[in-house]
């Protein structure tokens, strides 16, 4: 832990006090906005806002300058003009703040008065020593602190997930992606143009970080490349990191240049930087986040041999050709499974690799008996099972048959549900082999939130679940050989 | 109309009456949720449930044999074991039903005894005239007939998607998949062992069908090679053609043997058959809907030049790198555009491609007066817009502070965000132009759900929103050579 608090990052993730520059009582200001989100997350600490002449911000006493305020103020945050940025940060070093989070854009992303006014900005925060992040960011978030710097609500949990990124909205934006699966971030940082803080000190830093077993990358492009692979390499050893890089392309690089001033390379270049140290590469937002969640939460495979359970055929062939192209090799079940499975399915079943157990009459069977007959074989190093969902008005039908009309039996088939992802998920627990599952349905269905929440993934369709499996094994071929 | 209503499987899809087997009054049986599912959907002619004992199933009056069924019959459902089939299949005969769907499996997905049997139960159609779907086949979906034979609910709305599909999971649950985006099926088939009406039989018909604007294809392996070819190219001069092909992979093509008995090809053959034949071939089932809701709603381009519109800077590079990838080319703004942007955005905003606003004071510009200065601009063909949902609190503090508290700010903020729905979907009707969208959030947000039941289609990322409109962009390249 202490390694995780000497980081340079620390201070500036966990104030226990913030100024607040920007925000005011137009609440159309963008500064109003993200210091009402502060309130919103309920921060801990004293707040101070300040104002040149509005004495109450937001219900809080507002301060002209940060000199004014008596106590101590470990971050500032400033959401303010181009222009104003240096003075106020030069106050913010009288004041002997520490830390601050430059939310204002018009730096080096816009050309070179830009710049120059950057690195103006530098100048002052080298000569009192402050940590900063941005400019032209968004800020950070770090949940378990109470601590959201951004535009938008934090409604999700604190989560296992960390992130740097480029870009702020794919921080932000994020909240209501990751809520969609019951997930949250651990730490989430906007790095906006990398004045001081870059992604390469977001990556040290979450590689230190307790609460994150998992670190997500967006990037439009890498500016000290040698320190990167040094910090990739060394952390990647220890926890998986995902990165979905979009400068590959000359739209793409184009794109970031003019975005954040990010200077970008060839697809080759980054795939073999990539590949080096161990990073995984995302080819969108949804897989970055869909690799996240299957790497930062189950054990890591001995080899690339997958199990595929379904109890529909298409799924199950499309996880199969999706496992092939993820470099997934369909397992060859022993003969003991062979036979265990044969006394088991319908003659209608499929009992080879995938194994499709068609419409059956036992859930049971599905849910724990069978998957644990795979899970047994050592030939299998995967398991991918797909996840329908039993409609309410069968499963409503079956119960009162099966008590004669006594009971409830909605509340019957609630506990029946959660009974069957209890057996699923323990049984994932006990055998260290990593299972993913795969669904059209969300978590609007208690099944599936049943199981989600007792840490199973269960990722958005069988694809989707196989490719996760599939950069799961990747790393873990990684980590053999590191 | 009277083409669509000539062709050999109209009549299949749209009975007037139905016999059931395999229904009773166990709740559990496969055939008994099935009959619940037709019953639900409201279908509208007389129903009749055969039962060799019950008198009574699901309420509805019972009879032991088809021929004791009075009136007319125009379609059979068959959820029996697999031995009995034959024989019903023969008094189905003898009843005078023309259509049957046979969803019984244990046929020649099973091996030669199998394959025997469905040898016998063809010989019996054909012996009597009897068109059939299946056998091992879950049946079809016709929503406007109120025509539901599969055991799920259809609780979607009737749509312009037309699917044919060698999996009856990819027909059922897409229902729920599709009700995410507010979209259903035109009609729905699965096509199971394919022993007398295989995929080509129902891409021709639902090429006829006028509710189906676009054509969705799960293709495990096709049958009859050089019929497919003529079916493929006669239709997709007309309208779209999406095919998702898991039978590329050698564990693909195993899975679909035992799955369907499926025969399949490299992917090299089938990939040069859909570019000969202009079929857009997706890589999942998303990206299969995906697709088909942008080639199924938005007009042909004219070219593969696209404008990205976005408020955040990371969704915006994501979307100008995802284009190139999908064979876009992010289009060069003319003067006159450049000038009208330059006047419009902050400073601190991008008005090259992707037009990047940042945070705007002025919604109406980035849902109005922008998208319609780029869908001017010659040297566009289509649109590529990145939605986010105001937060309720912002709007809601907003307008309050606009009206000095009076008035009811949720009635108004609900009121605002249907007027900017309203904007851009009605600029996207007068230009002609493809118009697509791409947003984290979901239809849970009305903002989302008003653009959607507006007809733009709001996929779940931008980078799948430009994929679609690259599938989008080779269609109509294959439209302007056919």
């Amino acid at each position: 832990m202490s390694d995780f608090e000497d980081h340079p990052l620390y201070g500036l993730m966990h104030p226990r006090s913030v100024a607040f520059w920007g925000a005011s009582n137009d609440p159309m200001a963008m500064g109003s906005v993200q210091l009402g989100e502060l309130l919103a997350m309920g921060f801990q600490g004293p707040i101070y806002p300040i104002h040149p002449t509005q004495k109450q911000v937001l219900g809080l006493r507002a301060y002209a300058r940060a000199t004014d305020v008596e106590g101590p103020v470990d971050l500032a945050i400033l959401v303010l003009p181009t222009r104003v940025v240096p003075e106020v940060l030069d106050d913010c070093g009288k004041k002997g703040i520490k830390f601050a989070i430059i939310v204002s854009a018009g730096f080096a992303e816009t050309g070179s008065e830009g710049q120059t006014l950057q690195q103006q900005i530098v100048s002052i925060a080298n000569h009192y020593g402050i940590r900063f992040l941005g400019p032209n960011c968004i800020g950070a978030v770090n949940p378990r602190h109470k601590l959201n710097t951004t535009f938008y609500p934090y409604e999700a949990t604190p989560g296992f997930i960390g992130m740097a990124s480029q870009s702020g909205s794919f921080v932000t934006q994020m909240f209501i992606h990751l809520a969609k699966f019951g997930l949250g971030f651990s730490q989430g940082l906007s790095v906006g143009n990398e004045a001081v803080t870059d992604i390469t000190d977001c990556l040290e830093y979450l590689g230190k970080c307790p609460w994150t077993k998992v670190i997500g990358l967006y990037i439009e492009g890498i500016r000290r490349g040698r320190d990167f692979l040094r910090v990739a390499q060394e952390v990647s050893r220890r926890k998986p990191i995902v990165a979905y890089y979009v400068g590959g392309s000359a739209s793409g690089r184009q794109a970031g240049l003019s975005h954040t001033g990010a200077l970008a390379g060839r697809d080759e270049v980054y795939n073999a930087a990539f590949a080096q140290t161990g990073v995984i590469r995302a080819t969108s937002m949804e897989e970055l986040f869909d690799f996240c969640w299957v790497l930062g939460s189950q054990p890591l495979p001995k080899g690339n041999r997958v199990a595929v359970l379904t109890n529909s055929g298409g799924p199950g062939a499309a996880a199969a050709d999706a496992a092939e192209r993820s470099g997934l090799v369909l397992a060859r079940f022993s003969e003991t499974t062979r036979e265990a499975l044969r006394a088991l399915l319908p003659h209608t079943a499929s009992y080879a690799n995938p194994v499709d157990m068609t419409f059956a009459r036992n859930y049971s069977d599905y849910y724990e008996t069978i998957p644990r007959i795979l899970l047994e074989d050592e030939g299998v190093d995967s398991l991918f099972m797909y996840f329908l969902v039993p409609h309410k008005r069968v499963i409503t039908s079956v119960l009162n048959a099966m008590t004669g009309g006594s009971g409830d039996p909605q509340a019957m088939a609630v506990e029946y549900m959660k009974t069957q992802a209890r057996a699923v998920t323990s049984l994932a627990a006990s055998y260290g082999k990593p299972l993913v599952g795969g669904s059209f349905y969300t978590r609007d269905e208690l099944f599936i939130r049943e199981l989600q929440d007792r840490g199973l993934p269960v990722l958005s369709s069988p694809e989707r679940a196989v490719r996760a499996l599939g950069a799961l094994a990747r790393y873990a071929a990684f980590r053999r050989d590191a």
